[in-house]
């Protein structure tokens, strides 16, 4: 891809409804609770059940995950980690834009790879990021299997599969841990609910 | 890029917050504001004016523009016609998530290519798009000129500038036409604020 005009040619524009504004009116901090795991770990089902808990209370939120951005956004990428990690950039960055339109992003990605949690993290303060580690073994995910790719990338029909040929890097130090072979699935819904209270999130 | 995995696996998660759901809840409909027309013709600025009004009453309202979008998620791409294609490929489908989150976004973006706003406006259906011509002749824009850009563009230091060396493609059957020859900014907003209401999209 070429570039013909310099990155100085583009201005920010700060717009005129400030972010801050937004939080006042809407009654509640925004920022991004990001969902890291192998694929049938609980991730979406969390990320959807609290989604829609707080849609009830009144709270701005919205729910991404790898199957509906990947639709669209990112239909052009694939799953090597050269596209994952793109894929997790302009993710992190569509976030941000929800962020600054007052809205709590709830992220739901497998996002195996350290280096590439750290680059998303790197674009949010840390009063606007809570890591989320959705742990279950990979034995369990693969009994769960509910699209049935464990079973495929057993077959060799999809390469590159985490938890299979491809690793999960476990984060060292994530804001919670929700092992969902210990919680139901309201438990780690109201586990994380109260976790993003305790942090201020659900008041301006 | 590669693909490693095949399409035929990514399914869409239908998410438990339906936008209807959303749509009745802020009390108005979501769809896409979309403002095509040359460098300093006024788009940005109509775009942050009605956000700022349409804030104030409450709607969920958030505006993009080629700059901010160009720093973040856009970063790796330049001017070039295959980057200004994938810029608004980009930028339609992170404006499909927030028309699914419920918000309004008005979107305001050169857009020269009228394929490359086919494109777009192909990504949603006839009721949630507006196409907004905001029209103002090269020599007038170029005399505003806010940036310098088109007095750097006349001097070589930019290539491939719409309305010096690079076409703009006039919309042939826009929704709405706002000259900003003959129309101030609060005119402007006025009457795109009167179309958008008689679209019926301020209420549910």
């Amino acid at each position: 891809m070429t570039s013909d005009r310099n990155d100085r040619n583009v201005i920010w524009f700060d717009g005129y409804v400030k972010r801050e504004e937004r939080n006042k009116k809407y009654g509640h901090k925004s920022g991004v609770v990001w969902l890291t795991g192998l694929s049938a770990s609980g991730k979406s089902t969390i990320a959807h059940h609290l989604e829609k808990k707080l849609f009830e209370e009144g709270v701005k939120v919205y729910a991404f995950d790898g199957d509906n951005i990947r639709h669209g956004l990112n239909s052009d990428l694939g799953f090597s980690p050269e596209d994952r990690r793109e894929n997790l950039r302009r993710i992190a960055e569509v976030a941000k834009l929800f962020v600054d339109a007052g809205i709590i992003v709830l992220a739901a990605f497998v996002s195996p790879f350290k280096k590439d949690r750290e680059l998303v993290k790197s674009r949010f303060s840390k009063d606007e990021f809570i890591e989320v580690y959705v742990k279950c073994p990979p034995e369990v995910c693969e009994l769960r299997d509910p699209k049935g790719l464990y079973k495929k990338a057993r077959q060799g029909l999809i390469k590159g599969y985490t938890g299979v040929d491809a690793p999960y890097e476990e984060p060292e130090n994530p804001d919670l841990v929700i092992d969902t072979t210990k919680l139901s699935v309201p438990e780690a819904v109201d586990l994380l609910y109260d976790y993003i209270k305790k942090r201020g999130w659900l008041e301006a």
